[in-house]
């Protein structure tokens, strides 16, 4: 499956994807939170399209999306996961998973504008794909981490480059600005993705492509991080686990490059679609 | 007003604290809550419980307390913001607040047993002072902080120290640890307390006094740090920030002196009450 929540901020209501169409599921009756994940909801989902089929309604395809999941508990995020990117930011891979977190008041639509924040000037773009958890996780073995996951999603990890290095203290002063978590267009169900390790994941800016790279390099595999990330903290449903970036971020660039405003970024991971975000100064509601 | 929240975890119902008795507060019909914080909840319970004088249930005074604020979208930790708990560390006094995030899965009752991690063997406590956020706040001014403060309460800052230091990345992975962030007794709102940049705050681990300090030392003061968090994302109704810990912590003996399972950790802050956390060894459910 391939779940999408449409609507204005705040007031998504759940949509799905059938033969790349969208389709409202509105009737379905929740929203995809904690609770719909802890409480069986995909296969619910499963069982109320079957029930369905050929009577939802079908959306513009013009319509606002969110991001796919309700706001999660914690967005955590695994850094210099790609060997490419650890060595352009001049860092040495890790011996174990670096963890930050994003705070949740960053998190949007995929389509949505990114906003550089108020005396920003080091705003940059990372491509990721995001590991969406479907029942709570607590020291988990390797092995059994492929039935905590629900799904699949494209994220963008936007972080700012001074406020995350410069200004001491952790990076997660510079990951959690407003906007800086683009996720979707949609939540791929595993069995929608082939092989999630060997999928090609990329992003342009302006048409010109800064980051193309392949999950096959990710250093830490997602079974090992859902296992290594339940040893420290309880992993809730609808948690997500964004898993790095791969070479070809402004920082690496040299000199580095930054976002503008006007800039449109565009970025996409096979089977899960493509998101685009118009970069725009802050302004004052 | 000084709001608690009883009953078991994940169903408890709202109540108040009045001449030092705690009565049940469910009829006010909500839950204290981002949405209660946002919809002018603390007026909105000021004036319940003034049409409800004398009619509500005391309690027994022995039933579990939760946090006394739901489950927030975000934790928002201050490190190194007393001069004397810097230096013990090693670390020198920053010259901006450093932040760094705890899992809100972290997020328990002032009298909840604290669970020392599988495989940890640097479990140590720190006594904070925490604000509870209660309205919207973006690219706030240092003179308006105050208005943007629904109240304080107590916090244990509970941190895994090789976890947070010596396991890669960010602090955040010895932070965020299940039963590592014991809020309460209570939500005390600002007019309760008098000066807050003159309390004392203590912890004792087995009746030994480890930490006495005082918000007089706080380095950044909250106004300042409401104001600083708020440039780099927007802080929700409900969200708490932690404004870091006086010197005494484990970490900071000669040797360094953690947690074991039996330890019973005790801590107060003037106004603010008491909490009591009885250390346990992990233990599958």
């Amino acid at each position: 499956m391939k779940l999408i929540r449409h609507g204005q901020p705040g007031q998504e209501k759940p949509g799905v994807i059938l033969n790349d169409q969208h389709y409202d599921a509105s009737a379905f009756g929740q929203d995809y939170n904690e609770a719909f994940f802890a409480t069986d909801g995909l296969a619910r989902l499963a069982q109320f399209l079957k029930e369905n089929e050929g009577k939802l309604t079908q959306l513009s395809g013009t319509e606002r999306l969110g991001p796919p999941v309700a706001r999660p508990s914690k967005i955590m995020c695994i850094g210099l996961n790609y060997a490419d990117h650890a060595r352009e930011t001049g860092a040495t891979p890790p011996p174990e998973p670096v963890l930050f977190m994003k705070s949740t008041t960053a998190y949007v639509g995929p389509f949505d504008d990114l906003v550089i924040p108020k005396n920003s000037v080091k705003t940059d773009w990372e491509v990721e794909l995001a590991v969406v958890i479907g029942k709570k996780a607590s020291y988990i073995e390797e092995p059994d981490a492929h039935e905590y996951i629900a799904g699949y999603a494209l994220h963008n990890d936007v972080s700012e480059r001074e406020f995350q290095l410069e200004r001491s203290g952790t990076w997660d002063k510079g990951k959690g600005c407003d906007t800086f978590a683009p996720v979707g267009p949609f939540l791929a169900t595993p069995e929608e993705i082939g092989d999630v390790d060997n999928l090609r994941l990329w992003l342009s800016v302006n048409g010109q492509m800064m980051q193309d790279g392949t999950t096959a390099n990710l250093i830490f595999k997602i079974p090992f991080l859902i296992s290594y990330l339940s040893q420290f903290m309880t992993l809730l449903p609808g948690d997500i686990i964004s898993t790095g970036t791969p070479a070809g971020v402004g920082l690496g660039m040299k000199p580095p490059v930054y976002l503008q405003p006007g800039d449109v970024v565009e970025l996409g991971i096979d089977g899960l679609g493509i998101s685009r975000q118009t970069v725009k100064a802050y302004a004052a509601h």
